[in-house]
């Protein structure tokens, strides 16, 4: 079946869905927590033919570690639907009304998207974490996975199409595009006609890819070249946590620190201590001359400022003031997350005023940016963007708004 | 100089407009709208060049009145820029707020979007008109207007520019692309680094380009295929009103209806009766073999439900049930504006609720889509896309939102 065949079936499909009641979507969740739970072997053996596939071309350890299913997984994946399950549902709120001057009763109301597309790599739980939470905003999806994970997502998503026609939802609410060649995503970018959004999720390499061919509306999620600004006024013990916990909790993900700032009047002080708990990891510090005067660090290049290291590396950098740091943020910041660590009042208005990002922290790790962690629940992705979605985005962020005008025969 | 360091200037500047108070950004708007009305001659005399010039190359009468500025419509624009210096102002707005078990305050607040981008066609007017909300949302704008108005625009910009420094605010503030080549709009189209969002303002084949062209994300407005239902128990009366309304009262806008759809049961009675209406001014009825079985009417093609006419031109069709109604809506409209005239509840709320379009009503003119119709004040275009806005566009939509986190030391 081509791509546009399957969008036309998810759009027709997202016509049921969008006027699907809270009930019958959960029931179509806990039909697809049920049916992996009961599918477990099958499943696990599809994944094992994705593995040794992946070891024959040579995946590396850690990708072959995000294609894996086993028990322990799956049953966290379902765990994910259920809870998601558990939200409330988005669906129908009234956002705002009011009546006109000439008796218009204007309501905006809270509806789904449509079609979402979900263009990912290697890693089958996406698969069911985005089916989950498209399902649960009343939205069809259309999922087109990597390669390497197409016999474990063949397999998913054929046990949880089964299962939504149990709870009376059309089997195309979960689509799969099979063919895993670059056309196929390339079509999918260019679904105008019937996909609503799409929404990248991997590595910097396939978002830039999304962006750059895509015609449908794309919503950027997960790059983050993330800062902490040691202010002079800080509590040092405070930076030193933060900066350790922000860069070494989990240096993977896009929430993690990749450069501290450091006001030149605390620098003298407060470095050695900050090396000194970084040293526990192992981190590489690349710094400016003036941190090199202060600590013994490799020097740090503008490519450094610029660089998600996703990795035990922190660059450093000495400001003459807050302003210089907010200046090097905007510069070189993707607009993820940025904190400052300060003891005064004005520095942190300052700071909270001007960095442009989704989150801007006071005296805390930026490590909480996060669905869970704000509260909104299962998360679809950090959007770095800034229309539509900023920041972590929870199921409301896959739904859209619609105008409901109530008249008794009024013309203009 | 070229469309990248203009990128950067605009993007410098929106720093300082982020910031910018509310008085001091209606003092730029005040400041605006005297050196418009002080420098009219100059005004003028600059837009008679480009009407001279779009003589001499054969633009039609009706391009040309759109191009024109007097001394009554420069009044009106000004009229424009005080009424949306008097809007509350959105930024800053609290939109929601917590405190998390750990203790972090989390406040989601809203925020200008940055630098917007205009892309438009030879209507001197969305000068200002892009500028000044733009303006008012702390924004900085980048102009790129069609060729035919440049003089006019140039002329505008560059009082506009001057104007704001009077209240202390950037030229920059403003900023104008004056290279009116294909390539200066592309590369403002693929200018991410600068740009938050591009919102093209004018007709089908310039919004397409911009979709089709763009890697800076889009807002599309303006394209309407809208509908009105005469659902059975409807009264004749009133459709015929809302019909002849919806259809004539102005025929170039996007609001205005394009199909009239019948049901069969009223179809007998309710034709003759809107035709008669529809005859006073002209309007050419293409209908389907059901309609012409009634009413003497020109052929309906399948491209003709398609078509959005922008003309004394409306196609008819008769259907079954309001379940054909909503599907034919669903295959041709442009999720713009649909209408569903009756008397009976339970079909007012069937058509409501599956009617996936900005504005969805019930026994009103669908020409009411309009920023200032719904209480939303001046309107930056009217969204016809699901993401970050739909419907009309008041200047709420050029903002954004982030997260400011305040900590005490919080690790995660």
């Amino acid at each position: 079946m081509s791509v546009e065949q399957l969008g036309a079936q998810a759009a027709e499909a997202s016509r049921v869905l969008m006027t699907a009641g809270s009930e019958q979507k959960n029931n179509g969740l806990e039909a697809i927590a049920k049916a992996i739970e009961d599918n477990q072997a099958f499943i696990i053996e599809e994944n094992q033919k994705d593995l040794e596939a992946g070891r024959q071309n040579g995946l590396t350890e850690s990708l072959l570690d995000r294609l894996m299913l086993n028990e322990g997984r799956l049953a966290d994946i379902c765990g994910a639907v259920r809870s998601i399950a558990g939200q409330a549902d988005p669906v129908g709120e009234i956002l705002s009304g009011s009546v006109r001057p000439n008796g218009l009763q204007i309501q905006k109301v809270r509806v789904p998207l449509g079609v979402v597309g979900i263009i990912y790599e290697a890693r089958p739980n996406v698969t069911v974490d985005a089916a989950a939470l498209c399902l649960k905003s009343g939205n069809t999806c259309i999922l087109r996975g990597g390669k390497e994970a197409i016999r474990s997502n063949t397999a998913l998503v054929q046990i949880m199409r089964k299962a939504v026609t149990q709870a009376g939802l059309p089997e195309n609410t979960i689509c799969l595009i099979e063919d895993t060649s670059r056309e196929s995503a390339k079509e999918l970018m260019r679904l105008n006609k019937y996909v609503s959004v799409l929404i990248p999720r991997g590595g910097a390499g396939l978002i830039r890819s999304v962006v750059e061919n895509a015609t449908v509306p794309v919503i950027e999620t997960g790059v983050g070249n993330c800062h902490v600004y040691v202010e002079e006024s800080a509590d040092i013990d405070m930076a030193k946590n933060i900066i350790y916990n922000a860069k070494t909790s989990r240096v993977s993900v896009c929430n993690a620190i990749e450069t501290m700032l450091i006001h030149k009047n605390i620098a003298q002080r407060a470095l050695p201590i900050i090396k000194e708990a970084l040293d526990q990891k192992d981190v590489e510090i690349r710094g400016c001359a003036g941190t090199a005067s202060i600590i013994p660090v490799t020097p740090a290049t503008d490519e450094d400022y610029a660089t998600e290291f996703s990795d035990y590396i922190i660059a450093c950098r000495i400001v003459d003031s807050t302003e210089e740091a907010v200046e090097h943020i905007a510069k070189y910041g993707s607009g993820h997350s940025d904190c400052i660590v300060t003891e005064s009042y004005a520095e942190s208005l300052y700071f909270t005023s001007r960095v442009d990002a989704a989150a801007v922290y006071v005296n805390a790790s930026t490590r909480f940016t996060d669905g869970g962690e704000f509260g909104l629940g299962a998360e679809v992705g950090i959007s770095t963007q800034k229309l539509h979605a900023r920041g972590p985005m929870g199921i409301t962020a896959l739904t859209s708004e619609k105008y409901i005008i109530l008249g008794t025969g009024q013309c203009r």
